[in-house]
């Protein structure tokens, strides 16, 4: 039985007011781990573990993104895509979000290898991750470029935690907040190619509703990271 | 039996000599209708036939190289691999190889659109291009890197091209043919970045030879897409 009809396909902004409404409930803004470090009540050490496992999730971004571009049928959004992986991997080695990161640690008193080598890496991030970049590889690209959409989120987090970093975290130097600051530009022009995007290629309701389906399963990925940071697992 | 060992391994110069003789060999340069193109005995539909066809394995390359992105491991490699996607998107709607392909067929009485609804794409075109995207999708990276070293011998086949269109096809505007002059700087700074990645990445003797074997796959892949558009399958 067919119940959903085109009649019901939402406009762009029925579709973004239900984006909103699920980021409200489920984004990891609401994370303990995120209301702690928000409150100011973190340890150094939380922090660094935080910052150290996060980087994993910052350093599978281009090939996520490069796995959805592999997709996009139009050249053109092709060609806007790109500048996400510009984003992150950087024009050059001394620029891009990876390396802003990195910088981000160093600030914070943390030396970039232990990120890069991955030793502290917790299983449970990991995996969260990579469920996310495997969800890109084999979805159809406007899921893929839905499960994105958690940008429409991003800014005022981000921009909040600037302030936050400076005032109960000022151990961390504040030359290391060019990340959060770069990213306050990125994430609202991203976010807009991502919906005009979704809006293209789920054409139903039935299949905008699997587009909101994929933005739930990103916020699991976020909350699953900062569950996997707040309790560590059972030390063995 | 473990019959090769490390010592066995070939150098650089020893990787690409081999490499080289493979191409000699394989590449298609040496397939009936290439040859008969540059002796500039392909009739008007012939030389359209190619230009529309070989239009897909312009078209599969932004994907093919961001598949292959996704894959490697190190973020300098990465900026480096996405010029190719750049060189083949374009940095903006109007320039890039896909582009200069469409203004190239154009210039042999053909509208961009027939090359872009795919409607004169002969099926045997379509499974070899897609064999060599799969490929890139599914191997390691070292060898969807190596499958890409066909760019060896591509300058020597394409500077022979403008010549040749220049000559015995004439009736193509000159205009057209930015393509192949473009595709002349691009292609040796591409493949000695593809022999670096290989040499790192395949690190036995065994390796090195399915590195070469990725080569075959590629060059196969280039001879079965001018056999399909020689013979045109049996008409139905």
């Amino acid at each position: 039985m067919e119940v959903q009809t085109s009649n019901n396909t939402l406009t762009r902004d029925e579709f973004v007011a239900r984006l909103i409404m699920l980021g409200n409930k489920q984004y990891h803004d609401k994370h303990p781990f995120n209301k702690r470090m928000h409150a100011g009540a973190l340890s150094k050490d939380e922090m660094r573990c935080w910052i150290i496992n996060r980087f994993y999730y910052q350093q599978c971004l281009p090939s996520k993104d490069a796995l959805v571009l592999s997709k996009l049928p139009e050249r053109a959004d092709r060609i806007k895509w790109r500048e996400r992986i510009e984003d992150h991997d950087g024009r050059t080695m001394s620029d891009g979000g990876i390396n802003s990161w990195l910088t981000f640690a160093e600030a914070a008193g943390i030396e970039r290898e232990i990120l890069l080598e991955g030793k502290q890496l917790l299983p449970g991030v990991k995996f969260a991750v990579d469920a996310y970049v495997n969800f890109c590889r084999n979805e159809e690209w406007w899921l893929a470029v839905a499960s994105s959409l958690t940008e429409v989120f991003a800014p005022t987090l981000v921009s909040l935690r600037i302030g936050i970093i400076e005032e109960h975290y000022s151990w961390i130097k504040p030359s290391g907040l060019d990340y959060f600051r770069t990213r306050l530009n990125q994430a609202p022009r991203d976010s807009q190619h991502g919906i005009d995007l979704v809006m293209t290629g789920a054409k139903t309701f039935d299949q905008q509703m699997q587009a909101l389906k994929a933005v739930e399963f990103k916020c699991n990925v976020l909350w699953s990271l900062l569950d996997a940071i707040e309790f560590q697992g059972v030390k063995r």
